[in-house]
């Protein structure tokens, strides 16, 4: 981890610790450096970096000040992509419905940037948050670029196993939504009812050196549904 | 508009027009440096603002890459916020249902930073995309910061009256997802059955001071609920 990122966390940290509020002003960038002990470039990326997580906002001429959102039990969009930590505060458990290793559909090759013959680790699994589904899983991994799986880190979080145990690096990801009913097939392994609401969550992974890796397609618990996205507004 | 902001057009221009693919490679940064006839740090901040609005991807010591979703018939979830262009390609009409000056809900008033005393703009609209219903939308506009609309406004695009009538600069905003089951009122209003499945996005939208100005409720068509999102993994 480099220094900038560091300093990140604690200036995170401090927000946490303090029980800033929204609107609530940083100390001045002299100050920061001085607290941190750092230079002012290091402090500067830092504070890049908190923006674009949507954890402060920068008003040229006026200060630092942070963000925080309102509402309480909604989960970051991209919490589960190893992005955030805001799952951390619940028990995500999974049952396994397949696990193999397959040919990927034609959708998955495209998305993967593959070819139809090439191999792909199948994971089918229903994930379950605080012991009520929470989603029907379907990705397709890329078998050259994630040479191993096995049922216990299918399991558990396949991302932490990425970044952690092969060392990949996650970088961006194109994320598909769109709302539906339910299918027969759906609505059982989420024991709901056919005809019921699903939002269905389409997500194409890239490694940070472009690669796609894994292609999947979610379908979550119209109840359990409740997502929030800082956004920020960069003009073009 | 500051020069890497042109620039940033420029690029995106150049990438539009050469219709470069996910994954194509730019020409290095001295190359970009002479085409555009501008400095090293002007392509540098251009480039990084077409980073974070998902158009390229940088990889170190590798180069420069272009970001392209393949699935067509997405919007993308901050196009209708003045954020991007894709809604241009579509039609988009209003009916306006309630336009009044009044004062705002207890939610509205927490969101908005206001007392319950103040006075907001509330807006309440259907949305039709193409001719179809797109959305039910009801909004809550701080009027200190907002202190003229009228109907000719609302039933057009507010945001363009926000930024070029008024010269407010729109940044960012808070967005919470849920998926539930229409009511009746929301169900004649897009022409669906009652109980059919909605998508309801909540937006706090703030200036670039950090002000929160509109505060909305958008009920989308879940036939009509197709978005993209390109997020960035920022390592924190």
């Amino acid at each position: 981890m480099l220094k900038y990122q560091q300093i990140a966390i604690e200036i995170d940290k401090y927000i946490e610790e303090k029980k800033l509020q929204q609107g609530d002003k940083l100390p001045v960038l002299e100050t920061l450096m001085l607290q941190f002990e750092v230079s002012k470039s290091t402090i500067i990326k830092a504070l890049d970096l908190l923006e674009k997580k949507g954890i402060i906002f920068q008003v040229r001429g006026s200060g630092i000040f942070v963000r925080r959102h309102r509402m309480t039990g909604y989960i970051s969009l991209l919490a589960n992509q190893g992005f955030k930590k805001d799952l951390e505060d619940y028990q995500i458990t999974s049952d396994i419905i397949d696990f193999e290793v397959r040919k990927p559909t034609e959708e998955a090759a495209l998305n993967l940037n593959i070819k139809l013959d090439n191999d792909v680790y199948f994971v089918k699994r229903v994930r379950f948050i605080n012991g009520q589904t929470l989603c029907l899983e379907e990705s397709f991994y890329n078998k050259s670029i994630i040479p191993y799986l096995n049922k216990e880190i299918v399991s558990e979080s396949i991302f932490k196993y990425i970044s952690e145990g092969l060392g990949l690096k996650v970088g961006f990801s194109d994320i598909y939504l769109h709302v539906d009913k339910l299918n027969e097939e759906e609505a059982k392994y989420l024991a709901l009812e056919k005809g019921e609401p699903k939002l269905c969550v389409t997500t194409v992974f890239h490694l940070t050196n472009g690669k796609p890796f894994d292609f999947s397609k979610v379908t979550y618990n119209y109840k359990q549904s409740q997502f929030f996205i800082q956004a920020n507004n960069y003009f073009l």
